[in-house]
């Protein structure tokens, strides 16, 4: 029995409401106990104080406690003054008994939960993701400081514009430009990362009725799952470790129908595979012919450790019509969510209606910085310790494959990025694989996972982009082990127990 | 003619390549022309030189100028070297005239484009946002510093969850719970302000087949947009003085089932209209019996000017299924895009989800900092200080209606918020008065921009929460003006020209 004051005390009547001063009191006590800042037992102040504090009559205060001892919400004991009832409870009184809905069947799973770990993970290969050790901390702690300490703080903290924070915008414009990605007539976007122009991408083709889409077989999972939820029908055509497949995006688009191609040409995710300049040339003529959308998705091609670097398929294409994305997630850090749209002005309209109802716009403070980190020349500087430290991995990654996997085990060579691709010998299957790595503290995403079709049972991805070189060949020798002992049958069933399942 | 010798001398090839290496370097030339590193009339370095340079063979560059020269890329001039072929274009040599796409037809606009002034502004009342002079720019430079100072940065800046920040996603758990408005069983998700929530939250209503939404009439147009993109079909109910009329609601829900309710109980936008408990009370009980989604859309409710603070229907609702969207973009920054839904624990994960192949997660700085921006208790004074100034606000705007509107305007008289609903006397229309108000000065946003119908032609909104008292004086006073002269005919006809139309 607590002697609750302060909530009534601050209460604030307007004598000037339509509604009379009791009944305002009434429903600010009522109000109070149902947030909760009154509770059952509390006992309220005395009519003559609440109307001293609050310069009311003390009839209107009378009024407002009789009021809501007739609605069951007070009850006034003699003598002792009124309490809020027990009855009153924390919850209001409905004169219907209520209950939680049933919210699976209200919102069904769209897709199965993700592989996750159940034991401790010491070395992921899950991710690809930069390692936040490479992070150039004091580069970015001066820089973002700079940001703050400009007079156009506080137009960065306003809103802003659906196609991004302007200065950042017109310095990514130029520099596409510059580098012969933009030409005349592009426009350009700014979205969360290439995640969110995927998913506007994704909604402007199945809104469009462009509901055909060509995807590499296997692909990036976040690609495949933002197709699917928007309703497309995805056309699986295979890469190689050349990248995709050439007649069979032909036969795609002649034969299937579709009408848009998703493609990443450089260190592709989930195989690091990288289109010559042959195929890119045949990938925009056969795009031209058919007259499909081509979206390229080009966040990798930077993290570049061995050979010299090819054209965008943007670039190639004279026509302009190839929609381009990039960001800053994969070449600075992941967690300031700042990509790009380079596409003709159109298609540039439509993505920042859509993402003006998808969010308004994207986050300014990041933008802004990152602006800075790029003009300062740091982003540059930062890039090129990158592509060092990424070689090095790359190549403990490649080495270690070769030394620690069983016989029959093929991957592929990537020249860059922070993915390769494994293929397990006959009859080991990725799920079985990760299923006992995980026990033994390794993890990495199976194949099915980046295919809509749950094909690619005998295939994994090594991300080694965010692992030190040392931490990759102890994970990947580790891998090695754990594939032998499934193989020689030394742990087990090859096949999950139905348990798991 | 200009000599571009850099980028030939950086090309790094790999003599472990299967490609022989004067076929790696013509690939590599031809990428630079490709890009447009190397342009038309360039001249390329003598032989010796760059096989000098890149320590090679001089057979070796020979034979890659020769290819090139074969393909047409280069042409050699006797005595003075090899350039870039002026055929090489910028662009590459295709055996199919391509031709920009009819971008119009490929992606059709699926909602005609925003009402905007050619003529300059000078007082907007077109956008519901705080003023930026009342940022609390210094102590938000010194809490953004604390953060960027802090070991967790690199945490920060790496890839994170899309459930959201950590630490921010603790502190708002636990602030709803102890305000009673998180149950047992109830959990958080941070999206990109609470635009982003209505928009997953669509996604999920329209892919569960929930496509039936009860919206106030007017809305707020951001939330009628995004449920029309999604698929949805509209159940507009009126709102008046004291927000949604419950028997049109309940009229909604039995006759025409309607599965889901979207309100904005405190202030809401465009009308200003708060709901009584009664009122609130009413429609969650009429959400339970009915089993509907009850969204509710509580961004404006911390910004009371006057009366006393009403329970959400997140608290009145004994069940917990009510959906409680929230934002610190009202209340402290719109720039910085971090607002959070409250919910019961499987429609947050459904909403995890989606949210996760939107955007994989919203932006990590801006979450650090506005966590320490509240825990700091500096966005319980800045709060405190918007609420002195938007009583000023909304006092002046109440005031200046009064006193300048021609006779016969309506307007609502808010407690809180940032917009008031005026509704003009006939036959005066508000794209009428718009398009005149604009020549001199004035912008707002029209009635029927608030509706799926386009209905409303005679109200607009006036939102004031961006602009200082005397702004908000003299723009209602110009508005009062605009509209006398196009009522008594001063400034021509009430319908706009054809050629506007």
């Amino acid at each position: 029995m607590v002697e609750v004051l302060s909530p009534l005390f601050h209460l604030s009547l307007n004598p000037a409401s339509a509604s009379p001063l009791y009944k305002q009191l009434s429903d600010a006590i009522e109000s109070l106990i149902q947030c909760g800042n009154l509770q059952a037992g509390d006992r309220l102040p005395a009519t003559r104080e609440l109307a001293g504090r609050l310069g009311l009559n003390r009839t209107t205060v009378s009024a407002a406690y009789a009021a809501l001892e007739r609605s069951g919400l007070l009850e006034g004991q003699v003598g002792r003054g009124s309490f809020v009832s027990v009855r009153s409870g924390s919850g209001p009184t409905l004169p219907f008994e209520p209950s939680r809905l049933n919210w699976n069947a209200v919102f069904p799973a769209q897709e199965p939960p993700p592989p996750s770990a159940g034991a401790s993970i010491e070395i992921s290969f899950a991710s690809s993701r930069p390692h936040e050790e490479s992070f150039p901390l004091a580069e970015f702690r001066r820089l973002a400081n700079e940001v703050l300490q400009k007079d156009s703080i506080a137009e960065i903290l306003q809103l802003g514009s659906p196609y991004g924070y302007a200065p950042l915008r017109r310095y990514l414009l130029s520099q596409s430009q510059d580098t012969s990605i933009a030409r005349a007539g592009d426009d350009l976007l700014i979205t969360n990362g290439c995640q969110q122009a995927l998913d506007l991408l994704s909604r402007l083709l199945a809104s469009s009725g462009k509901r055909t889409i060509v995807v590499e077989d296997p692909a990036y999972h976040g690609l495949v799952r933002v197709l699917e939820r928007s309703g497309c029908v995805l056309v699986p055509v295979p890469v190689d470790e050349g990248g995709m497949d050439i007649a069979a995006l032909e036969q795609a688009l002649a034969g299937q129908g579709a009408c848009a191609v998703v493609v990443t040409p450089s260190f592709q995710n989930p195989t690091g595979a990288t289109l010559s300049l042959e195929r890119r040339k045949a990938i925009v003529h056969l795009a031209q012919r058919s007259g499909a959308v081509l979206i390229e998705n080009d966040i990798y091609s930077e993290l570049r450790y061995e050979e010299t670097a090819l054209p965008t398929l943007k670039a190639l294409d004279g026509t302009g019509n190839t929609i381009l994305l990039r960001s800053y997630s994969k070449i600075a850090f992941p967690g300031l969510r700042v990509g790009w749209v380079v596409a003709p002005r159109p298609v540039v309209a439509r993505l920042a209606e859509a993402k003006q109802w998808a969010d308004l716009h994207s986050d300014h403070l990041s933008q802004a910085i990152l602006l800075r980190f790029a003009e300062s020349g740091e982003l540059a500087r930062h890039l090129e310790r990158t592509c060092r430290e990424g070689r090095e991995r790359l190549r403990a990654a490649l080495e270690a494959c070769g030394r620690f996997l069983p016989p029959g085990t093929r991957w592929t060579r990537p020249e860059g990025g922070m993915s390769l691709w494994v293929e397990l010998p006959a009859p080991l299957k990725a799920d079985v694989l990760l299923a006992a790595a995980q026990k033994r503290g390794i993890d990495f995403l199976p194949g099915s996972y980046f295919s809509s079709r749950a094909a690619h049972r005998r295939a994994l991805r090594l991300s080694f982009g965010g692992l030190p070189p040392a931490s990759i060949i102890r994970g990947i020798e580790i891998l090695g082990t754990v594939a032998t002992e499934v193989l020689t049958g030394d742990s087990g069933s090859l096949e999950p127990a139905m348990a798991l399942v």
